[in-house]
């Protein structure tokens, strides 16, 4: 028998707020039997939501009102500084007191990343949290991509503990032993890229705790050749972006191809559900959520548009991360790397 | 009549060197009416390749014998200092003397970078040469994205000039009065991305010279809301390469899809030919050559692994731009910034 865990849910942020967040929340319960949800927001207007879909008086849905809601265009700073009581804040806050294991929200991710920072705290001997998330590769295993956005610039000692928290991760999702780990770059060779990316490239050779091999390009990331791969957030974020742009590029080509003649418009109704299913799967960004590593809680950021469906996932991946107890694995691989290279001096 | 233009092809550069080379250089002048190549390479190995293909005595083919050949893995200072008779280098040394107005080669990026800075040098005002190629677009025309790898870190000033060279691009291939120039950053908020990003949001946006839109994201780039797309080369090699890798892992889930069932095999047969035909125009690196902008003369880098259509479509380009005098454009473009910049102060 599972343990009973307990998720707060950000029921605000997001573009679309309680309109997917709530039947998603919803949804969770029902299907998850050992789940209880805090879900922090208006209350009122929780309250109407719950009574509509008949889940007013569920027994693991409690509310937790909050009078603020962080918007999409506030500055991170001023969030974190003026909205102390907003669904966002209230939800980690939850996590930090005990009261929740994990929290999700689909809101702005700059303040969803100054907020956790500032009220969870890291890890001891992280210098940064990361966003991470899985993207799918030509074999049955995904790759897991960090950092996603969270840090814009990147010197070689983080890139190194981002290459340590991927791995825990990989492993842990994955059930791997030791979990393949690259650098992306633009260029195979040792010679490419700018020295932070060589400086970190050695201390991840160096590192008998991981197992590195070398660099990645972009068209790589994909293949299944790493488990894990290692950028700056900036271009992490640029990647699994331009992922979301060309899968859509791609399926819009082929509409528009399949539409051209009856014929390929038959063709096209018969090909639906494959292409359906094809394009979730390569649209990493609509079907999970990327989590936040490095932080003393579990905080999964759903996808600012995501829908219903894919704030479920967020919530499912937070159950997943609870159970993995994965802020304690990182933690402890971090203390393992640390006596490993004590001992090595 | 359009008039003659001779340009100098890298023979032996690339991955499958004259294998692709030769037969484009073939197809180009029979295809091409006032178009003469210049073969640069091992004159033995080219003789026989015209010979099988019998083209030895076409009278707009000359060639030029060099005695070395830049490798992939050669260092790019080392090729500049070392192989002072090399294949490309002869072939940028054409360029500069005047005999050829372009140059086409398939080898090793850095060192073409490098060799071709030096060789043919800056335009007056210009900082540093970047790699541009056109990418498709929802809509029927395509967006270009520069740097693609020529600079790994540009300053604000760099990236204004890289709007200001991609304008001229793409206002000459397509036609445009004023190209839509955006940035390409993590957000589309103004607060978003780091320091050099909104130094150079700045630069653009007070120049009377450029149509700057604002940022855009990863998943922007094939909207079709920018005409150019400007990022520093590190940026934009991952967000290229992660197009052809995702491309690929697309088109490789739908073949494996497709091939589940005898009913969904058939669909695929009668799907091939808008299949192939979808994949080539979405993987831009395969189908055209990314061109070096910036210098005084005219550079385009067929992809290393390019097939010999590829290397054909690289050629037109290279025609394409003697006839649009692009690097001429490029100046005069420059002069037109520095003079209402002058006459503002």
């Amino acid at each position: 028998m599972p343990n009973n865990l307990t998720i707060a849910l950000d029921i605000m942020g997001g573009d679309y707020g309680p309109r997917s967040s709530l039947p998603a929340a919803v949804d969770a319960v029902n299907s998850i039997e050992h789940l209880t949800l805090i879900l922090c927001g208006n209350e009122r207007l929780i309250r109407t939501e719950l009574d509509k879909r008949g889940a007013l008086t569920h027994p693991r849905i409690h509310i937790q009102h909050c009078s603020e809601v962080v918007n999409n265009d506030d500055k991170p700073s001023l969030a974190l500084r003026n909205k102390k009581d907003s669904s966002m804040r209230i939800a980690l806050e939850l996590v930090k007191s005990g009261r929740a294991q994990a929290c999700v929200s689909a809101g702005n991710t700059g303040a969803l990343l100054a907020t956790a920072h500032y009220v969870l705290k890291m890890l001891p001997g992280i210098n940064r949290p990361a966003l991470i998330s899985s993207v799918p590769t030509q074999t049955p295993k995904p790759v897991y991509l960090l950092d996603l956005g969270a840090n814009v610039i990147c010197d070689a000692q983080t890139l190194f503990q981002f290459a340590i928290m991927g791995s825990v991760v990989a492993e842990q999702a994955q059930n791997l032993t030791k979990a393949r780990v690259s650098l992306l770059n633009i260029g195979a060779e040792e010679i490419k890229g700018h020295e932070c990316i060589k400086e970190a490239a050695k201390l991840m050779q160096a590192c008998p705790d991981l197992n590195y091999i070398g660099y990645s390009e972009g068209s790589d990331i994909f293949t299944g050749k790493a488990d894990v791969i290692v950028c700056d957030g900036f271009v992490g974020n640029v990647a699994l972006k331009t992922c979301e742009g060309i899968a859509k590029l791609i399926f819009h080509k082929l509409n528009k191809a399949l539409n051209k003649s009856i014929f390929y418009k038959v063709l096209a109704l018969l090909l639906t559900p494959v292409l359906k299913k094809l394009y979730k799967r390569v649209n990493p960004d609509q079907y999970n959520g990327a989590s936040l590593v490095g932080l003393r809680g579990i905080v999964v950021k759903s996808h600012g548009n995501a829908s219903e469906k894919a704030f479920y996932a967020a919530i499912k991946e937070a159950v997943r991360e609870v159970e993995r107890q994965l802020p304690e694995k990182i933690q402890h691989k971090f203390e393992q790397v640390l006596k490993n290279s004590a001992a090595e001096k």
